[in-house]
């Protein structure tokens, strides 16, 4: 808690010196436990300047998420209540089910800054180098069991606000679940979810945004359909900021989904660059090939095929062709 | 092993005495290991006459499952696999779920004598006594999220089946997943699955059946809606048989179900006591009352409301009204 208070004096005096003697009054402690807490920032990854007579500055600040910078004026209702920060983990959706498993309520969040066994959709893996975001929130809507696509589809849509909120870039979104930014991927979302027959128990709603990562940390074939924000606005994302974004984004439209889970098709349709489209459809054993015409109040989607039938798909893999 | 042939062997002389030197003999091992397998047979509940210079028979035998008993001719292609029968548990379907979130393959059959904590639909308790069938199946069809609720379809089809074969009683299904006896509860399913968006990973087919149990084990309020094989029939049920029936019933209808998810309900339809009758319905936060009319092949029930509209139902409690 002190050493919050120290890290946001030093930052709001931004280039200025602060001395010791002066964070010490502010803070109410003693000029040697001022110094302890410099030192324990250091090891957090700040670079601070110490200069005898004037005192001290942040002169680098580590692209490093922090608990207490996140939660600062967050001010959501139900997403984020309790947010589980790791430096490190498995899988943030693995985490996140264990805990709900065990009975964590609504709204909690898990990120980490890397996963080691990140998940992506139907068993595959999602790479996870440090930079990104990791995040995983847990939610129990009451909704019957063919409504949860839609949670998905939610979660698309709050992340592509955040993006065009925080970065200023029109993202598009792919069915079901991959937002695109000059049509290659920036996030994925996975939904889990463990239900009755007539009942959900919880979903888990896994987001994984690449933001500053290195794209060289990508083997060449993933590489060639992959962007961050990095590198679609040119200059570093300050990922606390983005978070924040992203849980108010989701945070508001959960509230809306809890009183009409059909609430946000709208804003998907006008975010999303599938329908209109000819698309080839792989998945459950056959390949489809024809034009996105819609998606259903389930959030399925409306194929017109090539032989002018009308296919509804719940699941699959699209790919977009070239016009 | 050798157990289980000195089983078969006073089994099948029935209550002619076999001598300790015989069952030596047919077995290939000493008198004296035939007398602690004897003692075993005894720790069992087996109630063995022994009658020096005649021998062994059997008196009682306890209504106890055996796997070998089970697995004997059970001749399943997918269905039970592997049987793992436990004395006394949680909750079958808690185990076979972690059981699956581990990785247990399809077909893995839980099965126990009595459960401390049985569970029913939407959190409720499902009491588990001794004396009845308390059993859960591993499956992971591959089958879009929409469909998932044909399973439990399908496997009250499977029970109403057995209990048709093995007992000759014809069970009525109540949507979507009592087995009804004389307008009375014999047999309840819970369905409980984990899943992604698009995809399901595996499904635990809860089916709990109420056979030789005493119904003063029950509170009153429960006992008056609630029936046992036993009780229909007048008579106690080898449960053993019950159990093998029951696991052919559901593997022969469970491959159908992968060539061809609405292949029962058809199946489904004959047997079933809910459409044509009028009903209310409860659940979601409402309650509607009309006319079941059908399931739709998604196994949800399809109402005709007293207004004349159509409504289609995915969750909820029906209560059948008396005409």
């Amino acid at each position: 808690m002190y050493k919050d208070k120290i890290l946001n004096l030093l930052r709001s005096s931004h280039s200025t010196f602060l001395s010791g003697e002066e964070l010490a009054r502010k803070t109410g402690i003693s000029r040697t436990m001022v110094w302890k807490y410099i030192k324990s920032l250091e090891q957090e990854g700040f670079e601070i300047e110490a200069v005898p007579s004037q005192g001290y500055r942040i002169v680098v600040s580590p692209d490093r998420l922090r608990q207490p910078d996140i939660k600062k004026g967050l001010k959501t209702k139900r997403i984020g209540r309790e947010i589980i920060l790791l430096p490190e983990i498995h899988s943030t959706n693995a985490f996140a089910m264990e805990r709900a498993n065990e009975g964590a309520y609504e709204g909690i969040v898990v990120i980490a800054e890397l996963q080691t066994k990140g998940r992506g959709r139907l068993g595959r893996t999602w790479i996870s180098p440090p930079g990104n975001i990791y995040c995983s929130i847990v939610v129990r809507p009451q909704i019957p069991l063919h409504k949860a696509p839609l949670v998905t589809l939610m979660g698309a849509v709050a992340v592509a606000a955040t993006v065009k909120q925080a970065c200023g870039l029109n993202a598009g979104i792919k069915w079901p679940n991959d937002i695109l930014l000059s049509g290659k991927k920036v996030c994925g979302l996975l939904t889990e979810m463990s239900a009755e027959q007539d009942r959900i128990r919880h979903i888990v709603l896994g987001i994984g945004i690449n933001v500053n990562m290195h794209l060289d940390a990508l083997p060449a074939e993933v590489r060639m359909q992959t962007t961050t924000l990095a590198a679609e606005t040119g200059c570093s994302i300050d990922r606390t900021m983005l978070v924040r974004e992203l849980l108010r984004s989701m945070d508001a439209r959960y509230l809306d989904f809890l009183h009409d889970p059909a609430s946000m098709l709208d804003e998907w349709r006008k975010l999303n660059v599938t329908t209109g489209r000819r698309v080839v459809v792989s998945g459950a054993g056959e390949t489809l090939s024809g034009t996105a015409r819609d998606i259903d109040n389930e959030g399925r989607l409306v194929l017109m095929l090539d032989d002018g039938a009308r296919r509804t798909v719940a699941a699959g893999d699209v790919t977009i062709m070239k016009e």
